[in-house]
C-alpha cells in the first residue's frame, strides 16, 4: 500500500499527488510552511489525510520555537495551526486536528517546553496510525452493505492516498475483497482535478479490484441501464444533521442514485463529521482558481478570458444518503447527531443491512 | 457568424472543429471519403452538421461516378450513402439526408446523370440553406420560454458549429439578446470531447453572449443554488414518444433539472426526430475510443491499462423534457408523433409560455 505520508528523520514526507500516476515524487518538508504548501497545492489531499498533515506539519513547525513558558509555546504554536487551518477552508479535519493537539497540549501545560515538543510529533504519528484502523474498522462495517457480484461506483479519491491507509470509500471494497466477495468499480474521473481518473483508477489496479472508468458524464446513463449497484463516497465535512460536504458532482451522483433507486452510502470517520453545525449551508466552499478548468496537465482547453466558476465541493442534504460507514457502525443521518453523545451506545443506533 | 460547412469550388471546405478554438484550420474535401473521414473524426460534429455533410460527401461522391443508366448511378451513389451511414450510428440526420437525397434521385430518374449530378449539388446547398432557417425558427419559438434575466445552463455544444448557423440550441438564446432580453449562459464543459469548453464557450463568446465555463460536475451544485433558471439541449435522435438521444451526461442533467423544478428543453429540427422508432433504447449509441477519456488534448490523465466504457451519448426518456422546440413551433413529448402527420396543424398543438 503506498503511503501518502510519513513522518521520517524529522521530517514530513509527502507522495505528491499531482504528479501521480505518472510519476512517484516525495517532498520532504522541513518546515510546517512546507507543509501547508503541500496542502495547498494538493500534493497531498483528501479530508483524512490533510487532517494528519496538519498534525505533522504542527509538530514539525514546534520544534523550532523557542519559548520560555507554556503560554508563549502556546501562542507560537497557535500561530501555525492558524496557517494550517487557512490552508483549506471545507475539510473538517484540520480542525479536528487542531483542536486535539489543543486539547493535549493543555493537559499537558506542566510539562517542559521540551516534552511538549516530543508530546507533538507523538500525537502527530498516533493520529496517523488510528486513522488506519478506524478505516478498517469503516471498511468491515461498510463490507456488510457490499453483495457478491456488486458493482460499485466512487467519485473522486476517498483511497488509500487520501488518508493514513486503506482509505474510507475504498475500505469497504478493499475488506469485500477480502472476504471473497467478486466485486468491480466504476471510477468517475473527477473533474476538473481527476483524482478518480489519475488516483482512484491507479489505487484500485494495484489492489487488484476491477476498476473500469467514466467520464462524470456517463456515471447517470450507466445506472439507468442497470450497471451500478450502490454508491460509495468520501467526505470533506458532515454536519450533525448528515449534510455531506464532498468533492463536487458528489450531489450530482447522489441524485441520480435517488432517481434510479440505488443505495448512496457515505464513508465517514468521525474526524470528518462537524458535530457544531446542522446545515450543510453553513459549511464554507472552497472555489479554486479557474485554470483547474480552462487547463489539464498544463494544457489550455477553454479560449482565453472564459468566466469560470469552479467551486471544489458541493453539499449532499441527508436525505439522498442512504447510510454512513463510520468506525462506530453504519448509521442513518438521523443518528450522526447521538454520535457525539457520550452515554449512547451505538450499538444501539447500528444499521444492519437489509 | 463562424461557418461549420461550405460548398465551394466543387469541394467541401469543413472547419476542422478538433482544433477549436486554438486553430481555425478548414479542410478541402475533394472527396467523398474525405468528409466521411471528417464526420468519423470530428472535425464536424453535431447531428444538423453531419446531416449537411453527408449530402454534400454524397454529391461530390456522385460527380466522379461513372454510369450508363439510372439503375446504374443509382447502385454506386447507394455505396458513398452506406459509407456516408456508416461514419457515426446515433445521429439520425444522416438517415435523413439520405432518404432525402434518395426521394430526389427517384423523383428526377428520367433525367440525365449529368443532370443527377447537378441535383445533388443544389440539394446538399439547399439542405445547408434551410438549416440556418429551421434554426431561426427554433430560435424565435424558444426565445419565447426566456425570459429576460435568465441563466440558462446548456450541455455540449449544439451551437451554429452543430449546424449551418444559429445552432438549435443557442438559437433562441441569441434570438432572446437580439429581443433585447439580458441572458447569461452557463455551458458544461462535456466531457470527453470538451465540445462546451472549446467550442460552446467560443462561439457564445463570440456573439457577445456572457457566457460561463464550469466543469460537468457542477451543474447540480448551481442548480441548488438557484443559479439555473432553465437548460437547453440538442438531440442527435429524438424519438416519436420523445426519447432524446443526446450527448452523454444530458441525461444527468436532465435529472437534476427534475429534482431542481427547472424546465428542461430540447431543441429538435424535425430533421432529428425519427418517427420511425418509438422508444429511445432502440437508438443505437455509439460507443467511442478509450483514448478519449484516458486522454486530453494528447495528454494522459489515467494509468495505462485501465479499462474505460466511453459511451458517447445518452438517452433522457420523453418524461424528463418539459418542452421540444423545433422549427414549427414548441411542443410537449406526446404531441410529437402528431408532427409526422401532413393533415394536423401544429398550430393547434403549439405550446404556448406560462
Amino acid at each position: 500500500m503506498v503511503k501518502a505520508i510519513e513522518w521520517k528523520n524529522n521530517a514530513v514526507i509527502i507522495l505528491d499527488q499531482t504528479k501521480l500516476p505518472f510519476e512517484i515524487r516525495y517532498t520532504e518538508c522541513t518546515d510546517y510552511l512546507m507543509v501547508a504548501e503541500c496542502i495547498k497545492k494538493l500534493c497531498i489531499r483528501g479530508a483524512p489525510a490533510i487532517g494528519i498533515a496538519s498534525a505533522m506539519g504542527i509538530a514539525i513547525g514546534a520544534q523550532d520555537i523557542k519559548a520560555k513558558s507554556f503560554d508563549d509555546f502556546m501562542n507560537k504554536t497557535q500561530n501555525i495551526m492558524e496557517t494550517m487551518l487557512s490552508t483549506r477552508p471545507t475539510a473538517v479535519n484540520i480542525l479536528w486536528a487542531v483542536e486535539r493537539i489543543k486539547r493535549l497540549l493543555y493537559k499537558h501545560k506542566e510539562e517542559s517546553i521540551r516534552k511538549l515538543k516530543k508530546l507533538l510529533i507523538d500525537e502527530a504519528r498516533k493520529i496517523l496510525e488510528e486513522d488506519i484502523e478506524i478505516n478498517k474498522a469503516i471498511g468491515r462495517w461498510g463490507a456488510e452493505f457490499i453483495k457478491d457480484g456488486d458493482t460499485i461506483l466512487t467519485h473522486c479519491n476517498a483511497g488509500s492516498l487520501a488518508t493514513g491507509g486503506y482509505g474510507t470509500a475504498t475500505a469497504p471494497m478493499i475488506l469485500a475483497k477480502e472476504q471473497g466477495k467478486n466485486i468491480q468499480v466504476i471510477a468517475d474521473e473527477t473533474r476538473p482535478v481527476l483524482q478518480g481518473a489519475r488516483l482512484t483508477a491507479w489505487e484500485l489496479m494495484q489492489a487488484d479490484i476491477p476498476i473500469t472508468l467514466i467520464t462524470d458524464n456517463a456515471a447517470g446513463a450507466l445506472m439507468r441501464k442497470g450497471l451500478i449497484d450502490l454508491a460509495i463516497v468520501g467526505t470533506d465535512r458532515t454536519t450533525r444533521k448528515g449534510d455531506v460536504a464532498n468533492k463536487i458532482g458528489t450531489y450530482t451522483v447522489a441524485v441520480l442514485c435517488k432517481e434510479n433507486k440505488i443505495p448512496f452510502y457515505v464513508a465517514a470517520p468521525l474526524s470528518s463529521i462537524d458535530f457544531n453545525i446542522d446545515s450543510g449551508e453553513l459549511i464554507p466552499i472552497e472555489e479554486r482558481p479557474s485554470e483547474e478548468v480552462t487547463t489539464i496537465w498544463g494544457h489550455r482547453i477553454a479560449p482565453e478570458g472564459v468566466n469560470v466558476i469552479n467551486l471544489a465541493f458541493d453539499v449532499t442534504p441527508f436525505e439522498y444518503v442512504t447510510a454512513f460507514f463510520t468506525e462506530k457502525g453504519a448509521f442513518l443521518s438521523r443518528d450522526i447527531k447521538k454520535l457525539a453523545i457520550k452515554t449512547i451506545d451505538p450499538n444501539s443506533l447500528r444499521l444492519k443491512p437489509i
